[in-house]
């Protein structure tokens, strides 16, 4: 599964500084993540109409390359921790002309039931648990060396 | 009832032209109309509470003069146009330091129940009827006619 | 020229009436805008680095259906006026999967120089004047017609 | 100097999930932190202008408690690394209405001049770089007690 996810920076996006400002990177960690899901089969919209949430706990990022409007970067997901009860994930941000890394993060997440309760994948949802073990597993993968 | 509502600019709100970016004001009409409805005593927190939802219908925006990180604007709401099934409001978006006008909208809207169906609001809620009914004869004197 | 451009609705983008906030139209037809120009030629990011800015006047939007998360839009921006001086368009936002017209806008424009000046493109730039003319000409024949 | 400042929480800051997005408490750091730099005497507005870039390095969020549209929260920035070359702040994002701790985070940033080049605060503006040292000695003390 090619986990790959493309982003072309909007105006809006930026801030005065003429640069895209630190906050929408957070808000790309999430297109990535929901992109993941849906290319897993198990679409994150799919998962709310079955009682899956899967709040943020934490969020972080380094911001190492300033990226610019107009420039297209490339979103890599791995899902780096899960035990069913909670997940972890990593993100790497290149810039596609270049191939430059310009920001790493990471995010942390856990499985809640409609009413907000913790939910367990294994015993409710095995199928979707099944998908997020096999991520884990191979998520490494994804990463293309040069890309490192 | 005093309608202002003062917000400051933030830089997460410019963009690379070193203004704030045209989005953002659609953004602060709402931000003043929400205060304006905590002011009069019906917050929309409450109302939705209540399962009174008002959608917006259509939005519009002019813009005069630009704005810019650190300044500070008045936001004047004013109900034009009220009938217990739609409502209309004008927006005025004034520079604190200057009294200048930066910026008029308007907005409509529509009342609906929790299932999205059409609400008379004259019939189920009298109260808030009365309330948007009391805006609309008084409204346009709210502006300070030194801002105008 | 196909003028189409796809956004897929992101979660961020939704707020808690479980559609997408009507701020981010505004945002979408600046996607879409500025997508247009870039399949031009002439691309936003080329034209501030020679010195043309084109602001935001004005900008309007009539919300038809709501819009969820995971749905994808198709947006046709359409030059409806331009003189060389001044610039109106339109944007019709269409769900992909139904071919629904959820959501039309405006917005119009003008042409500065980097002190914020205007602009006389048709002597300074001909060439993205010739451009603009003929998307005038031929915009309106991009909208497919079933989805009018 | 009291370095709290109050937000109030917008409409559009909500997700479908009911609670504010988690890409907007990023937002509020920052909102924080040029209130905090505005208070100090030394608005970043004023900066800008003077040739001081203070860009973000990293940001990081941990989201204890859900806060919902309409709440008010009380945000404590404070400087917890600052050698005039690099500077770290954390913040404590608190419910006002009860107390209540919702999410701490922290951001590291550097000083840059006009040409994107390390700046050395001391010696370039050292009242910049007093105002930053007297922060750093006396910050802690800002957060009251009972909201630890």
């Amino acid at each position: 599964m090619d986990l790959v996810y493309q982003h072309k920076v909007q105006y809006y996006e930026t801030d005065q500084m003429k640069v895209v400002h630190h906050s929408n990177y957070i808000r790309w960690f999430e297109e990535s993540r929901t992109d993941f899901l849906e290319k897993s089969g198990f679409s994150y919209a799919w998962m709310e109409e079955q009682g899956i949430i899967i709040p943020v706990l934490s969020v972080s990022a380094e911001y190492k390359m300033m990226v610019h409007y107009g420039e297209e970067v490339l979103i890599f997901p791995t899902v780096t921790e899960f035990n069913g009860v909670k997940m972890a994930l990593s993100y790497q941000v290149i810039k596609a002309m270049t191939g430059e890394l310009a920001t790493t993060g990471k995010s942390s997440h856990c499985f809640l039931d409609r009413a907000y309760r913790p939910l367990r994948l294994k015993k409710e949802f095995p199928q979707v648990y099944e998908m997020f073990m096999s991520c884990l597993s191979h998520g490494q993968k994804e990463i293309p060396p040069s890309a490192r």
